[in-house]
């Protein structure tokens, strides 16, 4: 974050003098203290402002609303009221919440009033992203970025790669995206990602069943002339709606008479469709495949090589950036909602029993703001908590994923989303699937609402069990006990030769039955093998007389140094397409005074381009030689050597997010010394530098955050100049 | 490459005291000389070794043999002999070519003895990259980039990055890969990717039909019991069978009774097999897609975005890296031949009338390894040309072209691959496409022989063309003029009002037919009305009597400052796993006497990293905050702390190409000063640094070639340690 942006935006957050690249030098614990200062400086501003309490005066009803259901819910689940009793008045909280939630949206939005229409605008003329295939009609869900948008993408993935892949010592993977049916039924793929679809009967187009029946049913429920009688009998379908199979959902599209809400016309009846795209693999078309729909399986089935490569210690975290895919039944939202998209994966094993973090110390006194499930059931908003209280009050439930949380909030600071404009809300208990432990969402705020960029999951030991399950090899670490046990071993030690004599044919099957008894069992057989001399084995229906002779059961005392975990996965999961879309629409602005000239506030760190140059002058020798250092010292830009005004080139730059821009004039050429002026995108203030200073490399230091533009403007006479933007 | 590599190799290459990190910081002109003096000091060495000359003696009938065959095919060629005769002289010459190439890799291998299955293992052992899926079983065609692999790609590409894209100021892209098929019908890969596939009718497995055909008619065709008038029949077959249907390649199949190589059992019938993987796009299922086989079309169809974004001006480059898909019949040689993998592709777009490059000068003295489509006719090897003699020659069909084939062989020595292990082979008129002008493939040497690593083709105005007849969208470029030129322009320009009211329902087509009116016609309308007043207007077979008062036929001269053009594209094409493995080939050793230790000598550039921590002493604190520093510094490193002898870790190090070791002893905790020891890859060699000499900073500097392992030999005490490596 470039400090001269402090005097537009006229935040605290940058008062401190720190910058963003600079925290890569800084130690762990002058990091620490900047998280922490600048945190602090927003939590003191912020809720305190006289808006916010007008603003609570309007939601404090809302909150006790939600608060009174969310009491009644706890009271129905202690007293163990009937299944149906819960469920009603579990969707009667959710449409509590929903309404708190838009009014929050609606009253807070205020403070950030984004035109949606001309930010696409820009993005569009600007080619950060556009519809892929639009010369053929185009195909919905399918982005292409364009020169800006992809080198955003590639400068925030490298900024992940450095601040989680380098500094979290991670084991990158880059895996296979095809992936064959076997892997995604194990992992639950096969079956969870089916989704219910109807059509409209007349154009065909396709809706998401579920998604249908809500918005319809809550449409009749909102009706003035719906009984109560109706009102109730609707909320048990919107209770029970993510149980139904296809009876069900078409019985309400009847009971209802439910129709396209595009065309009115009927709707088929409901069928599956799974999400994931399908192909076959290899040339016999029988090797069933899909295009994988996270990143996270191919770390999962990699995981004994991972481990090896770790030298068989835990805890120790891999990660993976790659494309996912889901055939999305009427993708809309921009690029918020695709069929193909950019992931950024992190699954980080621990031992079940330990998910305390050795670096959790540095971060424990750094609030998040938290929207845990308990206050979003009391109405509450968004509480500021430090980690170490979250996790002792039991809120985050771990210290490994309350670290991880905190790695995330500062990354999305970093790239430039707004700290107060991204939560941590936490999964409700009937959100999150039956394995999960605990799940957080880095949610930002958006024209679009509160939406989801980073998950952050303890998913327990279920992924490495699944693929254990499927394939029969062993997912375990073992674990080094802090010291030695002494464990009772019983072995059944069959005499394989008297066994051949004896059964000839039908030994294999006993031989194998030997193998897989209990201990229990081995001693049952020891015992009678004493008191009667013989035992009646019974396999697959059969029944063998087995003597002493034939198998002995060994028992012995066995010192224990290590024992087998299968462990538990920490997963922050980010979408990098969500999380770009938002700093985007967070750092777009319009000029004061000017609504037409837009322009993106994106930290250099991420910016596409790092420098302009803008000739206007007809002596392309000087100008291909700045380019040219500019190259060598790595610093991105580029040249604008159109004839439009110079007033018009700024703004062009602006708009795709350059921080500086650099003048060559006819002064440069023609006046002893000759200088050329430097122009920073926020204050829009230019100073003139002379060429013998070494522009490109003040121009890297300003990019790195070495050098602040406070400090350029200080030593570098101020060049005025009229920025015309007509 | 670093310095202290010089040692070991004995090589003269790197003697000058460049390395190629600085190269970047050179400027151009610099570039430029250390590019020569590399290549000339290879030059000057290499072709005069006696070796060269023995293999020579050999070499040389059969270089005859070749040439005498190329001399017939150019004579029949001249002459117009029929096709029959050209293509049976065109197979006898491939023949012979595969034989001399056959002969020179035997000879030349000699020097470059490597053990295939010893690297397989280490890619194995140390989690390059391995087969994906395979707790499931595997499936063939696909792997997985552990974290070793995983870095040296990602160092490679952003190798590629800032070669390419910033350097040659490119506008990269980021496109969808799942493809909907109009695009690629348009593009020719619904058509050109249908090879025919025959299977072992018991056990199903399938082979390609030509592949399958081509080896076993050379096998019956090398039988000594074949006659005369067999070979001449079998040559015939060889000679066609690239254009025969699946009736002609099942005769063929029945008349020389072929079987399946691996069971000898029956084959069935040819039938047709796209190598695209299909999947439906969207819930209707009607969307037929396919996932990208190259990454080329993404660029194509947002040509216009591209030239708006490069304010409407030729030349321009557009770049994108990403992945791409084939659904080979059988894969085999390991990453050589994948369904999945990584491209890294240039379209460059420019005049088809100037395809000069302004940069191209500071390359024309510059020597490439060309194998031109001449020389492989007349059975010569590959010969070192300059880029200026070999445009000038034509051997190389334009600067553009010459131009990036220069930064092809540029990039690929910096990141590792041996200049005398890589050539530019021209492909021969019969394999090129028929639209594309010239085509070079820049091939690596490995032991599966010479592959194709980077494909540079100057594929004329095929792409945009295609794209435009498809979507009747202008793809074009507006050309300024040297100077404007004068235009006639004939214009037709009907009255409508008259038109409407004298024919009514009829009018409409009438309009339709003025609009579509060629500069002739309108000259005829214009003389018929003159003569007699009035046209008889033929429309769909019906016929309007048209007057003087209907239309008025204008003529103008025009002042026209620009053309459109339909802009040629040349395209760099890299295959990012196919270099990695011959880059991984070439730089894999074994040590002097210890057959079992190997290691990969990886330039600094893209090694996976760059630093390991070895700590042997029990303080942890000292190489927890060396790792910090390191991080600081953006020196990726890994740590080591296993109980294993140093040797044995030192050489787990070098296995995955780390190029400096520090190791933290005893001495460095309880010495005074403290110190730890500090290890080259390539020569062993250690030397020992105060701790307050900024260990990170050295290493850091070491690695990015601003200190040379020499100066750091001269610079601080040797260390001398034995290096057991058992």
């Amino acid at each position: 974050m470039l400090i001269g942006a402090c005097a537009r935006v006229g935040s605290r957050i940058l008062r401190a003098g720190h910058c963003v690249p600079q925290f890569f030098a800084a130690t762990y614990r002058a990091y620490h203290l900047w998280c922490n200062s600048v945190l602090r400086s927003y939590l003191n501003n912020f809720p305190s402002s006289t808006k916010m309490a007008d603003v609570e005066s309007i939601l404090s009803p809302l909150r006790a609303d939600v608060q009174a259901q969310g009491d009644l819910v706890r009271r129905l689940k202690s007293e163990k009221a009937n299944d149906m009793e819960i469920r009603r008045a579990v969707a009667e909280l959710k449409a509590r919440k929903k309404l708190l939630e838009e009014k929050e949206l609606e009253l807070t939005k205020q403070d950030h009033k984004i035109d949606r229409a001309k930010l696409e605008d820009l993005l569009k003329q600007r080619f950060v992203y556009d519809q892929s295939f639009s010369i053929y009609g185009g195909v919905q869900g399918l982005y292409d970025y364009g020169p800006t948008g992809c080198a955003i993408k590639a400068n925030l993935l490298a900024a992940w790669r450095q601040f989680f892949v380098l500094e979290e010592q991670l084991l990158e993977v880059d895996c296979s995206m095809l992936t064959p049916e076997c892997v995604l039924k194990a992992s639950g793929h096969l079956e969870r990602f089916t989704d219910y679809m109807v059509r409209d009967v007349v154009t065909g187009e396709c809706f998401r069943a579920d998604h249908l029946i809500e918005s319809a049913l809550e449409a009749i429920r909102t009706s003035k002339r719906t009984s109560e009688a109706e009102k109730s009998e609707i909320d048990k379908c919107l209770s029970q709606l993510e149980g139904y199979g296809a009876d069900e959902l078409a019985e309400i599209i009847t009971r209802y008479s439910i129709k396209s809400p595009v065309t009115k016309n009927d709707l088929t009846s409901p069928q599956k469709f799974n999400l994931m795209f399908s192909t076959s693999i290899g040339p016999t078309g029988q090797y069933q495949g899909f295009l994988r729909p996270e990143t996270a399986q191919g770390i999962f089935v990699n995981f004994q090589r991972l481990l090896q490569f770790n030298q068989g210690r835990l805890p120790f975290g891999a990660a993976q950036i790659g494309s996912a895919f889901r055939n999305e039944i009427s993708p809309r939202s921009g690029v918020i909602r695709v069929r193909e998209f950019t992931m950024a994966e992190i699954e980080y094993f621990v031992d079940p029993k330990d998910k305390s973090h050795p670096k959790f110390a540095q971060y424990a006194d750094l609030k998040l703001p938290l929207f845990s499930a308990c206050d979003q059931m009391d109405g509450k908003s968004t509480q500021e908590i430090s980690l170490k209280d979250a996790v002792a009050r039991g809120i985050i439930a771990n210290e490994t994923l309350g670290y991880f949380m905190a790695r995330i909030f500062l990354f999305l600071y970093m790239v430039g989303v707004k700290p107060d404009r991204c939560r941590f809300r936490q999964h409700m208990k009937n959100e999150m699937a039956h394995y999960a432990r605990d799940c957080w969402d880095a949610e930002c705020l958006t024209t679009y609402g509160w939406i989801e960029c980073v998950g952050c999951a303890d998913r327990s030991c279920y992924d490495l069990t699944q693929h254990q399950l499927a394939t029969g090899v062993r997912l375990v670490a073992e674990k080094l006990l802090p010291e030695p046990v002494t464990v009772h071993e019983v072995k059944c030690v069959p005499n394989k030769a008297k066994i051949g004599r004896t059964y000839r044919g039908e030994a294999a099957q006993i031989l194998k039955a030997f193998e897989t008894l209990s201990p229990d069992e081995s001693l049952k057989i020891k015992e009678e093998l004493v008191n009667s001399g013989k035992y009646i084995l019974s396999v697959n229906g059969s029944h063998f007389e087995v003597t002493s002779d034939m198998v002995a059961i060994k028992e012995a005392d066995v010192r224990v140094h290590v024992e087998e975990v299968v462990p538990s996965v920490i997963e922050p999961s980010f979408g990098i397409g969500r999380i770009m879309y938002a700093i985007l629409e967070q750092n777009f602005h319009t000029r004061e005074n000017d609504e037409q000239r837009t322009f993106l506030s994106l930290p250099p760190i991420i910016a596409p381009y790092k420098c302009s140059v803008l000739p206007l002058s007809s002596h392309p020798d000087f100008w291909l030689c700045l380019a040219k250092q500019l190259t060598r010292v790595g610093i991105s830009h580029r040249v604008d050597e159109s004839g439009g005004s110079i007033g018009r080139r700024y703004a062009r730059t602006d708009q795709i997010a350059i921080p500086y821009g650099i003048t060559v004039d006819f002064d440069t050429v023609n006046q002893k010394p000759p200088s050329a002026s430097l122009r920073e995108r926020e204050t829009m203030k230019q100073i003139r530098v002379p060429v013998s200073a070494n522009l490109p490399d003040l121009v890297s230091d300003l990019a790195n955050g070495i050098v602040s533009w406070r400090d350029a403007l200080a030593n570098y006479p101020i060049f005025e100049q009229q920025e015309a933007s007509k």
